[in-house]
């Protein structure tokens, strides 16, 4: 059962509510030896901290890890922090719960929010800055996988970025991994990046919000990892990607626009390679075939609707079933896509070191 | 682990490869008390079956199903057979295993297939007719999908039809369901439709494939199914989706086309509804938020990439990496995307059969 | 997979070393809408803590809960705080660790101990009081059981017992749930808890260890519970039990008694019940047939070995394959099997509300 | 989920009813590469087939294994064939399905079968030879238990003897492995074999039943398989082992005697060797310490009650709750623990395959 786990050999539980008193995750599963400190991870959860500019959330939390369990370091391993092997929990204590008035969103539904949802399903939800559903629940993730990182072999990247805001997507042409670190919006394309500040403030004024387009790729992956039928690679993306909050629609290599294909154009051809491997000629497929990996980069891109939490009214229900007008105010992202960037490569990151660990087992692999 | 499983409930685990001797699947934790026959299935089966016309392969399979476990019959429960709530096998021979030269197949990997990849796994491979990776094994999925439409509540319908094939999208103002089974192509649209028929003959004659995109529409789904975080009803579609041969995307509601909307655009509004439940405005979370259905319709789309056996030489590589130009023959789906609107259809009944059990599990809601 | 988890839809994960920060669980897939607070499951932490007597290991750990998600109570709950339907997680922060020598049981395997073993598997390990295989992790166990009787239909109770200490059986013709708590061994006959204070004296003074047998007992259990083939409720049990620390074998029923019985004297005869449910007549089957529950009381017992650290030199190696002679110094339980009862309690009512909810999912029972 | 499967990496989900049309398994998770033929299979199945002596159930099953799928042989394999990686479907069809009249155990429940607890559980079932709580299920494990030899690493040798005939156990000086197959009984002391020829025949002739202790020895399994806490090798056996039909107890190395030993006779003393690896100087813990192997013999015993279908009327009630008393006729194994004894052998390969690739995925160790 996975209502909160994902992974199967590496395995990762999360838990914790918006405004509950922590939040965090146990990674089980994975293997022991590797160097880990709160530092490794820290730094992955820096960059998806709230409030690092204008276009995020004003919401101020550090997103402190503490690493409970699962590591060790003595004379023996020169002080450094290894994992052992054991679950690996992780931390993350809520600070900023502004005692504030949750009346309207404890008595009504906000549209585009889960709010509805858990109702009919729980009879009862923690309403306070959307409790469980709330995309704070992915700095879990990202902790999660910069274990992920330390698992996988060496030689695998993984990098995420946004490739459109809104309407506006980029020009793949000037696409730039260093220019992804470099502006607010983890963007690749520089000058896309400048256009979308403007783009951004106007929402962001009008108290709007915006969707997005996220890309992840993931180079060095050794082929074979993935398996038939249901433990398809691409499956267990797509299903982790669509994990993301707000996520609506995931793609592999070309993705939808495959389906305009002819079969000539979309074969990626191969010639012999120097080392025995083939050389692919093209990656429509984005890594995977049959679900399992070529040795090609992963591609993956996922959409990411608007937030939900605008300041124009939108028509809605109480809870006693009642009509009201609601605007959601508070301190919200007006591209939520934008912080689902890191989030991407942690998933990304979570699946490839599960498979990598599956195909270990079953062949006995050495990758 | 679910290498070959998928469900955790409603739990379907397949077997099988294109040329061996038999394919199918045992269906756990089915309910016990429904009606199953033998009958129930075939009718599921025959939609998806090869050869029905010229524009799917002209292989001759009856895939003919037997039940070998898990349904019961006498006189108190009037001859009726009814499922016992033990596992339930299914299974169907394969026939049409013509002899004939697989050396091609054997020595070098076809571009576009799985051939590769599954020799970069395993080191071994049943090359028969793509083996393990063929779309053949979707008759055991579709198997599977009859016995969870029985398991579903009264009321919930699941169908699906074809909405783009190549380039060429349908005009959803003239959907209409009834059309579905009244063309080749599981096509709402009859329009549409017929221009397909000229559009495929050509791609068939030149020897050539297309893509296509699939919609998937359940309707009557009770609110409440699905689960926070991992188990997110939309996250387990999208890797139900992702496992079927060839499928490269998939989507939610309005999926990649959200990203481009303002938060204004996207919310569903509700207003109040006689029965207590909101009634919803619109329809743009495709029927899911926070990974729990709504009450609304459940819809979700994929891509589905052009076929990769075709006429035309492509560049590739032996086993023992030497160059290669490689023509596929053999009797192939022009568009493999049609037969896999029945796929769509069971998958979608396998995932909603699952996160129903679920439900009721963790709640005790009776829906 | 199941490293550091148990159960399915009612599923626990634990982490925690012995010394870490801290140690703790994720319940998830608990029902919604329960009344729990910490108090509730402090009361049965309470029961299990170290130090409460002389005969139980003289480390002081106050063994405090704090619950970190998955509970909510405002207003419209009456301010009691109710299960959420998503993660708990529970976490007791280790306050013991004094600051002692660790160079001789970092360097040497303690015989009996899981020391080499987690060396062979893993190439480290937290040797400071046992790390992860301590039985300090079943204070987790106890939390997490906590939680499981909430999740029980009103009427079932779940009660242990320690029925043999050393060689030492009760007199089970004296068998008083009263006297359970009332003595420092959870000893439900009197006399023989009387008599076990001098023998373990003796046992404590010579630094030596003694075994124990513990019964546990669930009343009221509904028909239903458990399943074929592999998730059997007496082989969840069997698991649930055997997982718990020094436990050596387990059985339901009669159990091994079970081997010399002839099928005359071993079937339960039954015969016609008021209520429609027959009246069982003997109970050699522990409440359990076919891997289901009969509404009989459900009988588990299990063999704890002598605790492995005593102040006798044993012959061991170091780490680098020296040969020494070691002595566990240290503070610990003469007979780890004291302690053992409310774990054992905790695992039954895990597993039962495990396959309650299992039972529920699958056949829709309201039981 | 786990009804009616088990393991994780190396998973078997089981089919069948005793009266169906087949039964047999999934074997999920294969290492590819491995030689396996239906004679390999058909050698375990033969030993464990009904009517080879007068002491076993008279009914006639060839136990005929077909495999279905996941095995591959081309001139490349030297025509010898070779497991896949993918699943592999074995089917044994039911050919001895008398027609005969069920309409006793159709209406009463049998005592100390399961007929009660599943009525109960499903409201149906399937009662013609006991369904799917028939010991006929023990033939697909004994088939998968073949897969699973093949599996484990060169060196370990699994094997399993009766030790207990009713009240009349073996002399373990006997202790002789040769024996074990030299008589009806799976028996390793030749004199109690012969002893129990009579004593089987006068309970045969009462038409009456006998219980049985089984135990199951593991050599050359190396250090390090299994994990902490609910992954315990040990664990895993015991539920393995109690989900064998009729089993009461199950216990690891000492079992239930350890409870009345100190400490000092308990601890297993070890002195270095001459590879690195430890010289135990006892075995009292079965191999198994803190979850995992220790490179020990991996030792499990379990008790068998006996067959409770006799020929002594018992009382029981009718499916309307009448009072009835009634006579198992039919042909039945007086000691169905004799056939468990190649069960046993399966379930313990079962277990250390799974572990043993659980702990290369995690690990990476070669072992």
């Amino acid at each position: 059962m996975s209502h909160n786990t994902f992974g199967h050999l590496f395995r990762v539980t999360t838990f914790g509510e918006s405004h509950g008193v922590a939040l965090g995750c146990i990674v089980d599963g994975c293997p022991p030896g590797l160097a880990l400190s709160a530092e490794n991870i820290q730094a992955e959860l820096d960059r998806r901290k709230p409030g690092q500019s204008r276009f995020t959330t004003q919401r101020r939390e550090p997103d402190q890890v503490r690493i409970l369990s699962g590591v060790f370091a003595d004379d023996r391993t020169g002080g450094v922090q290894l994992t052992t092997g054991t679950p690996i929990a992780l931390e993350i204590e809520n600070t900023d719960q502004r005692s504030k008035d949750y009346s309207e969103i404890r008595d009504s539904y906000r549209p585009g929010h889960a709010d509805y949802a858990y109702d009919a399903k729980y009879g009862i939800r923690d309403y306070r800055g959307g409790g469980r559903s709330s995309a704070r629940e992915t700095a879990a993730r990202v902790a999660a996988g910069a274990v992920a990182r330390r698992v996988l072999p060496a030689g695998v990247t993984v990098r995420a970025a946004l490739v459109q805001m809104g309407p506006h997507a980029i020009d793949r042409s000037r696409w730039d991994w260093e220019a992804v670190n470099a502006n607010p919006f983890f963007c690749p394309d520089p000058e896309a990046a400048r256009l979308y500040e403007d783009y951004l403030d106007g929402i962001r004024k009008d108290g709007s919000s915006v969707g997005a387009v996220i890309e992840v790729v993931a180079e060095g992956v050794p082929p074979g990892l993935g398996a038939p039928i249901y433990g398809k690679l691409d499956a267990d993306l797509a299903a982790a990607m669509m994990s993301i909050n707000a996520v609506k629609g995931v793609e592999i290599g070309d993705g939808f626009a495959s389906a305009a294909l002819r079969g000539e154009e979309n074969a990626d051809e191969m010639r012999s390679g120097n080392g025995g491997a083939p050389i692919f000629l093209a990656n429509h497929a984005g890594g995977v075939l049959g679900g399992i990996s070529t040795g090609q980069p992963v591609i993956c891109r996922f959409a990411v609707k608007p937030t939900s939490s605008i300041l124009t009214p939108r028509m809605s229900v109480t809870r006693d079933n009642r009509d009201v007008d609601l605007i959601t105010k508070g301190r919200h992202d007006p591209c939520v896509g934008i912080r689902a960037v890191p989030v991407a490569e942690a998933m990304m990151a979570c699946v490839l070191a599960d498979h990598y660990l599956r195909h270990r087992g079953q062949t006995g692999a050495r990758v």
